[in-house]
């Protein structure tokens, strides 16, 4: 389950947004407690003082770098480009992990304007926007190429990953019982936009050489996913980064599950 | 090419959004003046006096009947509601044609939340909004069966169609030439956002057996399609309303194109 896990360790820097609790906060621990680490750990979250758990990690791990990010705002997302950018210096930022979302429950009776443009806004622009900000460290990491001066594409040289959701899927969508949830339409909504938005960056960043991809960290038991969803943390997650670390040309503009397994749109 | 069509004299009244140019404009045209003219064509715009041609149609045929609505004004939405319900009475509203759509042309590099928002708030949240506002009307429509009673679905009974684009599959994106278009961000992420809505709406509306549904209408001359386009308002019109009048209880929740052809999500 592990294999590709190893291969963080030739990616001198990832940054994981929403990082203060549920996936982003395990994608962090497991990335820093593994055996193969990666260079630095960028964990973002919009109020790091509310961060405990977090900030607990970081005392531990010299290699984590908790940094504000309101993945909403501009000026935010402008500060923390600034912030990382100092931290990375020349060698660039290697690995996006685009994990910050929210879920606004709304069915068909009770769905307005307004929520599902607040879904869309965090869960489908803010990737889009966080993406354009980080571009220029991003084709930084990507022109290096990898430790071994690799052309190849991967999270060693530089890869964007959208944390997209089988909720996305409209193929997916009433075909299964899991799917079958009438209070999803401002979040199905935005992870299915998300996937489009994966989609044109992908097509935008490969001339770059830079990966983009969307991923469904499985359905998990956190404050979003709920107590009713099969995955624990260390069920989804571990899996998860192994796939992100295996990922190759062949994956560039998939959307796969934890498992590694093409999901379909 | 036409077969299907004759299925729309079974059909009291259909209404089509954004029917003051381009495809709604020549929807309104062919519904009225082919063979097999439904009871009623409620054509709506946001601005009535200024839809000139929607006019003399309506001049012509005693059937057009045209209504104010802003599609991304809830207060507008209600009140074209009130008069569609005037006019069509106990029968109900059997076709609503979510026609009315906007593109805003941005890149990855020109792109912002505003311009993403703006154009999910038209083509991806009005039709949901719609829909739901115009439920109780389809729902008495559904209610009463088909002219023989049939609890068969289709437009003879209640139907959404909502106007989609092959734009707005993910699978297509960047496959072919006709899709490598740089300038799609936010029109391709509210045509996908909008096929999620569409199946999301399926499953709600399935119990009051409304057929709901996204069709690609090719990609066609108008003021949005360009002169680029490779078809005429001719080729694609009467071929898509023969597809919509041709529609199943197999066709619910799917995503078909002008020529009747299953599109890939």
């Amino acid at each position: 389950m592990m294999s590709g896990a190893e291969n963080f360790k030739n990616c001198g820097s990832v940054l994981v947004t929403g990082a203060n609790r549920g996936l982003g906060l395990k994608i962090v621990d497991t990335l820093a407690s593994g055996g193969f680490p990666p260079g630095k750990i960028i964990a973002t979250t919009r109020n790091p003082a509310g961060a405990q758990e977090l900030k607990e990690l970081a005392e531990k791990h010299s290699n984590i770098h908790i940094i504000t990010l309101d993945v909403v705002s501009q000026e935010s997302i402008q500060k923390a480009v600034e912030e990382v950018s100092q931290l990375v210096q020349d060698e660039g930022l290697n690995c996006l992990i685009n994990n910050a979302g929210i879920s606004v429950l709304a069915n068909f009776y009770t769905v307005t304007a307004e929520n599902m443009i607040e879904n869309f806004r965090t869960n489908t622009v803010a990737p889009l926007m966080i993406t354009k900000a980080f571009l220029p460290l991003l084709k930084q990491a990507a022109s290096r190429g990898g430790a071994d001066g690799s052309r190849s594409m991967g999270i060693h040289r530089a890869a964007v990953i959208n944390v997209s959701s089988m909720l996305g899927s409209m193929e997916l969508n009433g075909r299964e019982m899991a799917t079958k949830w009438s209070e999803g339409y401002p979040y199905r909504t935005s992870k299915g936009a998300l996937n489009m938005v994966s989609r044109c960056m992908a097509l935008d960043l490969e001339p770059y050489g830079i990966l983009c991809m969307a991923i469904h960290p499985g359905w998990v038991r956190t404050d979003m996913g709920g107590p009713e969803a099969p995955l624990n943390l260390e069920e989804s997650i571990p899996s998860t980064l192994s796939v992100i670390g295996g990922l190759t040309e062949k994956d560039h503009g998939s959307f796969l599950n934890f498992a590694g397994e093409l999901m379909p749109w």
